[in-house]
């Protein structure tokens, strides 16, 4: 287990945010600090009995746009563990569908009292609009093209567990960088703390001037992969597969899927990582996901868990009234 | 905030019924009584701490048969906040799709031992039937074109947030007074509890002998304004919209839509209200639903979540055996 | 109320299975084992108060890959009225669709330390499959063709509180004994526990060699009645009316369809069955479903939130360190 690496400012100065819209904009000592908070619910999410009081009285509401399973699972399971009133919104049930504005939809929940509010949506830039309009935390779930922040979270979370530093540490992310906002959390994330990150992509699937986010751009897996300490695979969007940005999974795989051969050309202990779902045979291989000692994918999503409750009780500090919060 | 108007009976005799089916049938001082006993939950719902175990033990199930957001997030979170265990049934994934009775599925609901049943269904009357059929009460989150009784609540306790006294005071409706329930179940309670009540709809959309129910009538919307005390606006159904009852959004916009120029036809401190979800620019403009102020949007949903705590509190006093209601 | 039949070796010797994927495999005195155990919940659940804090701090993950309604319900109301933090996962949203293995769902799941997993599955095998891979406690809430085992439990119990012993018992099921993980559970169950068990189906819908499960297999629904002293009619799935296996859902009525004067045919007192949704005037006639004091329907509903509830208690002492259990 990592201890804190350093001494936090008191109360809300460690973490002067209101809700979670992105990575960015967020100091590295904020994100530490994040991390530092999910060790204790690792630790009790362990533990047979796993739940705290912590947040009970307060209502939670998750509004996924999107549909989603893990991270829905993962907020919801968050939110009852610290003993909120959870209650989610489906898309497919919403009154989005009978063409209410998304402003008005938020303003309901809000009207409803929520005291945070969990919301995945489409279209980029959905959650900070939202957020503007709410009076309580809003936690981006993952929205558009934009941010996931929690998934980076949970990522450098899950990275501490194996590495505990960032500092010299290289992290290779392959995949459609031009579309995930996994990759663009994750670059903001890792970068901040410190790792040298490469992104990896054919050309129609990376973005443009990608090396002003601080990262060095690559088109050949071989070479993106050479010495690095932690290879983090996207998953590939069913939709992308259909000849538009790639000709065919098969031809994706042989050029920049993740194999057994392939991952030698990494150092010796190099990790694997992945969000999830993953298309097996397609981004990675059976043999690469299931190595022991080396993928961290089931991990991940234990660190998804205890991240999320971190974020939900530091965001919630507030109107808990925490002395140093209120 | 308003005080109780008067000493209500002791016990069950304040609200002598089983469940809500609908406003019919309630008299007056026992809409008061509901009103009343919101109030309390009104003010907790403004804490971060809103969380009461009045309910702990007790089981609610929301069978919804027709997609509902709003309504289903309230009852959900009002159940949840009084400590019940709340669980959802979705129609989408209901045996009503395998050929199940409506009564068959009632009687598994009631073998379970549900405390209380809130039910959603697009057949008038559906509710009654359940309700018939059940040993524990029935809330009706509205039934076909027949009644919706916890809207008419809300917006009873919503004016009177507002207003303070129903005597005396001109409220218009206006929409597709033929189909709403909403509609519908506000005639009932605000005429019950004295408002003079006008209605509002083009002819194809405004029943026949509406007049029997205590209303005013109007085909005009700048007459059925003149000097009201409330402005309430009826979610125009798009299904209404394809031509069969009225020529085109636009044109219902221009007869029947609420400006801002035609609001002045109100009074000059007219309240605006919609139960939601609005179509902006259809039956409602944004600078009027926007109305600092005026509109009440927002808070018809506030009061939503406390007037359904006070009716799950309230029939379910009988199972819980407090004292006068065993 | 049936007093236990027998001392039962201390701590989990009574029942020493991690899950619960079928009744193959359970002892007679393992299967009355958890029916005792269920008694003390279906005493609870005819009160108000009807939650016990067992499982508090537990998280318990309904995973539905196909849609039930009774089921679900049923499961997460005894895992809320014991207190467990209980999440559900519907097919519809899940990763499933993205082209997510089986085993990488239900490691995502494990990973979220679920401390039981309840499974629902189109595919016969896949709860075991899915059992074989997690930490926790598997449940089936029915797989494909295979078995669905607290459908068998409740039903035991149901015949027990009715019946008191099953030796000497003649149970007839009647239906689509091929297709039919309910006949094929309750089959193992009851044989196990003693009864006299008889299988009755159109040639097209019996499955070869049934008689190697210890039933006397019948084509004559009449025949098959003679005598019985329970009557268990199966529903017959819409897809199997459509001609391929059945002339018509009338024809199937007029064969097999459990009518007030083919009772008459079996014991004078012989209770009627049916696990629900039921087709009324196909597989039973509404007379013979809702005949008072012999229909045992809603009696069934009754019993299996009190089994879901025994089961979840007895499978999880182990992570709960119950004395004889760790």
């Amino acid at each position: 287990m990592t201890s804190p690496t350093f001494q936090y400012p008191a109360g809300s100065a460690a973490f002067p945010h209101r809700g979670l819209v992105g990575i960015a904009g967020l100091a590295p000592h904020e994100i530490m600090f994040l991390l530092d908070e999910a060790e204790q619910w690792v630790q009790l999410n362990r533990h047979a009995q796993k739940h705290r009081n912590l947040l009970a009285g307060l209502t939670i509401i998750n509004a996924f746009f999107e549909n989603s399973t893990r991270t829905l699972l993962s907020f919801e399971i968050a939110g009852k563990r610290l003993g909120a009133d959870v209650v989610n919104m489906h898309a497919a049930q919403s009154s989005v569908k009978k063409g209410e504005t998304l402003i008005d939809t938020a303003m309901t929940l809000n009207a409803m009292h929520a005291d945070a509010i969990v919301i995945r949506h489409g279209s980029s830039g959905a959650v900070r609009l939202i957020a503007g309009k709410v009076d309580c935390p809003v936690l981006n779930a993952g929205d558009g093209q934009h941010e996931h922040p929690t998934q980076a979270l949970l990522d450098a979370l899950t990275i501490r567990h194996a590495k505990r530093a960032f500092n010299g540490l290289t992290v290779t992310i392959c995949g459609d960088i031009l579309h995930s906002r996994v990759a663009r959390s994750n670059i903001l994330c890792l970068t901040s703390l410190g790792a040298d990150v490469r992104v990896c992509a054919p050309p129609a699937l990376m973005p443009e001037a990608i090396e002003a986010m601080n990262v060095t751009p690559f088109h050949d897996f071989d070479a993106a992969l050479a010495g690095a300490d932690v290879v983090m695979m996207l998953r590939l969007q069913l939709e992308r597969m259909q000849g538009q940005f790639i000709p065919s999974p098969r031809e994706y795989r042989h050029l920049y899927g993740l194999t057994l051969d392939r991952l030698e050309r990494a150092a010796p202990d190099a990790l694997v990582m992945h969000p999830g779902p993953m298309n097996r045979g397609v981004e990675i291989d059976s043999n690469v996901a299931d190595l022991v000692g080396r993928s961290l994918i089931t991990r991940q999503v234990e660190m998804g868990v205890a991240i999320r409750m971190a974020c939900l009780d530091v965001l919630t500090r507030k109107a808990r009234g925490l002395e140093g919060w209120a």
